[in-house]
């Protein structure tokens, strides 16, 4: 507008001769499949190209959609499905294994403009965890599904299910089985009954070994029209009992967007995230404190290692300022955005932003 | 220790004269039993006068406990029980119904000095829900669980079950069906279609009955050692499907408890509560930036009304300020504090801090 108005003023004229060129609104999106215990010297140089792949693979589905003028909701959806589609990630096929030897999964997504939500927890029977979140925020009145109710709506809204089997793979059972003879050592043999971590001898790493929290998958989109998305997807974590569920399906902790501030998604010790509000509490420091996404990010992560727990999270604001942090050994991570180069990275020592 | 220091340094006594006589520490607590459309003109003088002897009654449970010097977290309890087995209010007996024609309940629970929390969701069978809630959180390494896993969890702590009758009222059954009744109307006799928000002639308002939303029940405590600790327990909504689960169950949402800041629990229209992170949004006001309990609540509240919600908080910081607000009709509330006067207050016009 001012282009047509500045004429007409000899100020506003010099104005605009000092205003820079209108930059052009930024887009693009980042990514995790996970952070854990994720070290150079136990990966084979062939799994290590198959995730690079899978990883460029997922960030060129969004970034598609992005690149076209679509909106981030669905470069989200579009890059998640990807990792839940793929065996390499803990979410979707290739989820790991509960207790109980069966799939359970959660996932959350959210809108960075209208700020609506949808999530859901323990489904054993829907192919895309991360579709469902988006049919429960779009197309029912509520924010967050549980269990069987949650398949009885994606029932009603067509959806085919998958036999449980479809997720199930035989590297995840091994993983459930090292789990469970771990656990059997350390209560001695007496793993039926619930590891309470108020006895004495059973320290918590025990129960949650520390290379069972792989892999959980996530994106924060920024498309052409200046909005904000996120979403988050996982099995959650081996040998988990109990119905338990972690951060992903909590939004504010495992999944947020706010257009004011920024979107957020976590990976981790799921505990600990939800104890922290991780994803909002990085968001209410740029709210209230104007800080930067590197910094918030960086406060928090900071905050939840002194709770005790680990992991990492990616963070996107308006501007295409990003960061990709993780206090953990490594992440599964990559950021592509218009005009700048492709990141894809796995280790400590590779870029966090 | 200043008292045996100072008299060894004159500037330390001259210190020491300046400083006031130190303060008890001050104890206390808030509960609510509520918000939604509560009017003096819809209530009869007896059913008011049940509710304001209930809520004394849950009132002075947690304030003896704290009297004695016991924990907050013993208080929220011994509170949050009392409500849960009164039929007065929307917690386990007395809960509303689900479209199923049966109660599931949600709790959850944060402890303000460790930040450790539990919640649970979608349980049938689990008399005290927050009593569940607290020993995932003492009791096992995660925060949350769900569905029939929860209730394994509380079997392999040895609960007793009770049928879903126990929690079952008629005032609650009549009141599904008015709800079914008018979701029929609203949908033309397509009530077992889900109603999609997004489809012409369907408003928010069909789905969500104003007068559904009563009875979540919550308690905000301080003891004598300076600790702060939250809980909040619902039978949720009335005609919910889906496994629907609003905020209670979703720490930041519907329970936080942070020395650092408050206390909060929350009470209201669950979906708007957990987009807004209401609970820990308080609490991000407060630690960003310096905010009192009052303002940091009212900013918070206001977003949920900009978001289209309505409902209340109690929130509760360590030097015994309380709010106990609302932007909702009513809300059944209390307070009781260590040489104050005691509040019970219902309607808008009454006491809010």
């Amino acid at each position: 507008m001012h282009r047509f108005v500045a004429p007409l003023l000899a100020s506003a004229t010099l104005a605009l001769a000092q205003t820079p060129a209108p930059k052009m609104q930024p887009y693009g999106l980042v990514i995790h499949g996970g952070a854990g215990v994720i070290q150079r010297n136990q990966m084979s140089p062939e799994l290590e190209a198959q995730y690079r792949a899978k990883l460029a693979e997922a960030l060129h589905a969004g970034y598609a959609v992005l690149e076209r003028g679509g909106p981030a909701i669905d470069a989200v959806l579009a890059t998640v499905q990807v990792m839940e589609d793929s065996p390499l990630f803990n979410a979707g096929k290739g989820a790991v294994f509960t207790a109980d030897g069966i799939c359970e999964l959660d996932a959350s997504i959210m809108k960075g403009d209208t700020m609506q939500a949808g999530a859901v927890a323990g489904l054993r029977r829907i192919k895309s965890p991360i579709q469902l979140a988006r049919d429960v925020m779009e197309h029912s009145p509520h924010v967050m599904m549980i269990g069987e109710g949650a398949e009885k709506f994606a029932a009603s809204r067509g959806y085919e299910f998958v036999p449980n089997e479809y997720f199930q793979t035989e590297f995840r059972r091994k993983q459930l089985e090292k789990a469970k003879e771990k656990e059997t050592r350390a209560t001695n043999g007496t793993a039926s009954v619930p590891i309470d971590l108020s006895s004495p001898g059973v320290s918590d790493t025990d129960w949650f070994s520390r290379e069972q929290k792989y892999g959980t998958v996530g994106c924060v989109a920024l498309d052409q029209q200046g909005n904000l998305a996120a979403g988050t997807s996982t099995g959650g974590m081996t040998n988990k009992k109990f119905g338990r569920v972690g951060d992903v399906p909590v939004i504010g902790a495992g999944t947020y967007a706010n257009n004011a501030t920024c979107a957020v998604s976590s990976t981790g010790w799921g505990e600990f995230f939800i104890r922290a509000t991780v994803a909002h509490d990085i968001s209410a420091q740029m709210e209230y404190q104007a800080k930067d996404v590197n910094s918030a990010t960086a406060a928090t992560l900071a905050k939840v290692a002194k709770l005790g727990g680990d992991g990492g999270v990616i963070v996107l604001d308006r501007h295409g300022n990003f960061a990709m942090d993780f206090n953990s050994e490594g992440m599964y991570r990559a950021a592509k955005f218009a005009g700048k180069s492709e990141v894809v990275a796995i280790y400590g020592d590779e870029p966090r932003r």
